[in-house]
């Protein structure tokens, strides 16, 4: 955006940024009684439905690079995460409400972009953009989304429920998102060094998009259901294979073997790491940002699995006294480890500022 | 706290943190059927109950200043904040889910200080502290807080509904909190000055009570509701009586006429008010944080109200053509000016830094 025609924030009262950011919003699901314009949302659910409530933050420096975010694309992704954690429960997101703090150097056309890709995640996935709370920072941008939704009565799926001999199925592919951003940075770098340079991203198209405009797996959730198949646990992959399967078998007491040649790869990934020198299966295990779904079926769902596209089985599930293992291309036994904060710490290092 | 014994937030792992914030605790109320542990909290309504979801952000350098901001009263605020929007739709708050932004400088017993004024203000309210998300910022600490709530199905009072001749009603005392603020930043202003001074706070309590540790009208709504009594329109007193009254007017498209001497001020609001030389009144307009409701009901309501303590009729409503009105004590009639987004502004220049 250039400089032109951008409105300072301070120019409009509270009035104008909620009517800027707000109008032409109209509700749509039947459990909306009231959206934005009160103190609060004011919703209502039939009883045979659960309610479902998800809260993520994307903190400016630690989750988002602004310098090759676009900020419609963060708007969209804030909001996917959020709906990411519906389907981790067998459920589909219903409303959302927005939290944005953001510093002087914001205009009103940066957080239209934010509201606009927001608004089309929302109209994507048949969500409600309910209410929000819009404030100054003293540092940066930081997005706070509340998603709530519903799943039927009896089919809320959590974290505990594997047992062992269960299989282990996970959907898509993984570690893209990792390699695009490593992509990003890498370009990043170059232009930091020479600003004449013309990013190489040419032919990178699907990890790019896979870390800047990731979906939910709002359509396995509905594939799961059209197979009448009720997983036994069930987590999202935000923070890479690894850490997900050791919070499943922390909830279900149980253990587990994954097998790295059953972990999907997408060729693109799969070169994209070897230019790196990472390990595929390490950018799978530990990239995150995949917004996959990691669940446990019973082994007479086998045959369902099958009939379901798009969906890998890499393991199965065992007593917690024989710990949680991979079995490596090589035909070693390893211990999976938890890579979640850390890994968060060491993408903060990778971004560098 | 001395720096002896901290620990450092990067020596836990994620599953290490989460444990330490939220062990112990347990929910109480039948509509939470999951809590804290995974991908989203799993709540049960019966349907003849709205529910209420509304979000708050407070930001370190813009809502609070952690100089003088005690982490317990912090957390302690950062809850009551968000019953106080239950309050508003004549609803109680039931659920409640934090997102927290630190950056590295906080320690473990940092953030735990911060849980605990969360857990204390859930216990006082009858809350159940559902999940959270905890993450790292760049800068500063951000908190994120939505509750839920719910209210009987045909009881929950929005901002819209007031009527030309309702009386204009409002809890409590104004200004105070205000006040309190004041105080607390001419003694950091006093001790950056001279490290050695000792603080003059003693016999400032009341507004500095009002500040720091706020409470939600909780037990207003619940005598409401004994006497039977249904305002037309509710908000609470978060960015001061000016900007709210603003709200009612224009969401219920109405004007009003408020007395200045009908104000509910303290004793000691007045008399800080006076040594600051601010007009009493005008820091209960724009001063803000009073966390108070105002409301209007019938007047045919008029012997209800006078049946609750605490409340004062401060005006009543009027034709939108009428505009909105303060009627001084000498007598002058003026318009009531909008200070929401624009208060912001001046307490951050208050603020200093």
């Amino acid at each position: 955006m250039s400089g032109e025609n951008l409105t300072n924030l301070s120019a409009l009262g509270e009035f104008g940024l909620i009517d800027e950011l707000t109008n032409e919003i109209k509700t749509k699901n039947e459990s909306t009684v009231f959206g934005i314009g009160d103190d609060a949302a004011v919703l209502s659910y039939p009883e045979n439905k659960r309610i479902l409530v998800s809260k993520d933050l994307l903190i400016e420096g630690v989750h988002f690079d602004m310098t090759f975010m676009p900020l419609k694309h963060l708007g969209y992704k804030a909001a996917v995460v959020n709906f990411s954690d519906m389907a981790a429960m067998n459920g589909a997101p219903k409303q959302m409400i927005v939290g944005l703090a953001v510093s002087s150097k914001f205009t009103l056309e940066a957080l239209k972009e934010i509201y606009a890709g927001m608004k089309k995640a929302c109209e994507n996935y048949g969500v409600d953009l309910v209410g929000g709370d819009t404030t100054t920072s003293t540092h940066g941008l930081h997005i706070s989304v509340t998603v709530i939704g519903e799943a039927d009565a009896g089919k809320v799926v959590y974290r505990s429920g594997a047992k062992p001999n269960d299989l282990i199925c996970v959907s898509g592919d993984l570690g893209a998102s990792y390699m695009g951003l490593l992509v990003l940075e890498r370009e990043k770098r170059a232009f930091q060094a020479n600003p004449n340079a013309q990013p190489e991203l040419a032919g990178n198209d699907y990890i790019l998009q896979r870390h800047l405009k990731p979906e939910a797996r709002a359509d396995i959730v509905e594939a799961l259901g059209k197979a009448e198949l009720l997983p036994t646990s069930m987590i999202d992959i935000s923070d890479g294979l690894a850490s997900e399967i050791l919070h499943i078998c922390r909830r279900s007491k149980t253990g587990c073997v994954i097998y790295e040649e059953k972990i999907p790869i997408d060729q693109m990934t799969f070169d994209m790491a070897k230019e790196f020198k990472i390990v595929p299966a390490i950018a799978a295990l530990n990239g995150g940002e995949d917004y996959e779904l990691l669940f446990t079926v019973r082994q007479a769902d086998y045959e369902k699995i099958k009939s379901i596209d798009d969906i890998s089985v890499i393991g199965y599930i065992t007593d917690s006294t024989d710990g949680q293992r991979i079995i490596t291309n090589d035909d070693q036994s390893i211990d999976i480890e938890a890579q979640g904060w850390d890994a968060l710490k060491n993408k903060k290092k990778i971004n560098g500022d």
